[in-house]
């Protein structure tokens, strides 16, 4: 029997990115893909439905050594996290119809998954699908892992995120909220600061982009000072935070986005007071954590089923819609957690 | 009976300081002192023996507010820690004869102090006393913390050290060379580059004066990268260390006395390494761990008299030497911990 071959869209990375990413630097191409896996490959054929828009991917856009990720490959196809389904199967855990999400899916139609091992087959669906390139995803790992497992968090202590809107910090508000704690995000629109006070829950929020001094806007919501800070930005106001934080303060880096385009890294003046305070700065990265993902979907998916969580996710339709969605998330055009769909089944 | 007066030669700080300190920014006075703590008060009169020169003293040569050290205050003695003995005494704990060693000496003759519980009686004595000034002190006890309790150190991870050669780095060192740990140091004088290769048994050490590129300087000693680094310096050593860190390391930040005196502390750029690398940087202050005093003398009391740890000090005599010792470590003048003698019993 001939293999059936069919017509595969791509997005593809044209060269390494300097500076901040255009939509220009990526280029469509339309490709053929093989409708099954190789005889003998235990790859999966995955029929992409969900892509996520992850400010990480930057990294993968430079040429880079020693990162924890890979540099993409000018000339293929952009990768990132994605829910799918599987098409055809040469994987013992795989079979055709399984829903699946993990973070090397193509941005294509159709995918050759060689690694499925690093997947995770999507068991709940009475959810939104897309929820698993978000809330149920690599973004709310992170959230769960930076909050519970490197913030120490404890009752009642005070909260600053920033990026708070976004993919990982409204889930770590609601975190937060949900376990006595005072919280505050910084965004950047009325939209997203009326978002984290009247969806998310947070006692305050503000618009960085209003503030001429960060340190007085903090000290404004935080007289006492700061307990822990979910770092997503970088740059100015960390500097402002070090200066705000408590004794035996915790800063879990997850991000920092406002550096990633940028020629030098902004330099931070105020690390002294990591002494001062006795502060525990600590970056992290998700993958670390992928063991616990049982243990979160079993505290998040009753939390979503009651109402006691919400996610916001900004959704656009078709794949030629990637690029552009993809580089509005470093001038924080999304709201709420970037997703492209490709398909919806 | 009338009460005993007796003279009482002190060193003044004249006015916060900006910048880096002057001999002329301390002042001698000679003053009187009573022989006799108050009726009534639980305070010691203690005669001080030796002064202690400490990095950390500059925080309190400034108007700070919120720090863990009160600032000196203008027109009164400089206080620091020091080994003392005790004249007279109004509390349960101390009697005359007693030996202490605490952290609120002042820089003169004659002390009355009136929170003798946070000094520490000393037993062993048949170690120069000058010892609890600094391996036996405070700066053994930071070293001990700040090693054992912070860092997280295993055997054959690769640790570097700055300042390698103080009254800290010296301890640092050896402690990871008796776990089996590789350790470079970096210090600013071939004879501190000496000290640290022959007596304290460092693997490697380097005279950071004498590279151009701190970056290369490390990836040089540490081909493969640095799971450890015991900050004692700040500004571009740190800066050089965060690209060479390895996954999952640690850095200590005991101090940055590259900072101390500028205005306005030097930018780091290279703190999303933090993420990258996920590495954990923690501030710490050895007052939280002066409950481990008793469990480090156990440690390293044995060390010292079996010749499997060295101390190297730089004594001067006299009272009227401390503001030139205690400038002198910002320019890097001493040559192991910096000690001033005002009496020897």
């Amino acid at each position: 029997m001939a293999e059936e071959e069919v017509s595969n869209k791509q997005i593809i990375l044209k060269d390494y990115v300097n500076g901040f990413p255009k939509e220009s630097d990526m280029i469509f191409k339309t490709t053929t893909v093989k409708f099954k896996v190789p005889e003998g490959s235990n790859a999966i054929l995955v029929k992409n439905l969900y892509l996520s828009c992850d400010p990480a991917m930057r990294f993968r856009m430079r040429k880079t050594e020693g990162s924890y990720v890979d540099s993409f490959v000018p000339g293929s196809p952009i990768t990132g996290h994605g829910v799918a389904k599987v098409l055809d199967s040469g994987h013992p855990n795989f079979k055709k119809g399984d829903l699946v999400w993990g973070r090397s899916v193509g941005w294509e139609e159709y995918s050759l998954i060689t690694d499925p091992e690093t997947f995770f087959k999507i068991g709940c669906t009475n959810v939104p699908l897309s929820y698993y390139t978000g809330i149920l995803g690599m973004p709310g790992m992170t959230a769960y892992a930076g909050f519970y497992e490197v913030c120490s968090p404890k009752e009642g202590e005070f909260i600053f995120i920033s990026a708070a809107s976004g993919a990982v910090g409204q889930l770590v508000g609601q975190f937060a909220k949900l376990m006595g704690c005072y919280v505050v995000g910084s965004a950047g629109t009325k939209q997203k600061i009326d978002l984290l006070k009247n969806k998310f829950g947070f006692d305050e929020a503000f618009n960085y982009k209003e503030e001429h001094d960060l340190d007085a806007a903090l000290k404004r919501y935080f007289p006492k000072g700061i307990d822990i800070y979910f770092e997503n930005v970088g740059g100015k106001m960390l500097d402002a935070v070090l200066l705000n934080m408590r004794l035996n303060g915790r800063i879990a880096v997850c991000g920092m986005i406002s550096q990633y385009n940028l020629e030098q890294f902004e330099g931070i003046h105020n690390l002294v007071f990591l002494i001062i305070k006795r502060i525990r700065m600590e970056g992290f990265i998700v993958f670390d954590y992928y063991h616990l993902y049982p243990k979160f979907l079993d505290m998040v998916l009753p939390y979503i089923k009651e109402g006691k969580i919400d996610y916001v996710e900004d959704i656009v339709e078709g794949l030629e819609s990637a690029p552009t969605a993809l580089v509005g998330l470093f001038s924080g055009r999304n709201v709420g957690k970037q997703v492209v769909v490709v398909a919806h089944e």
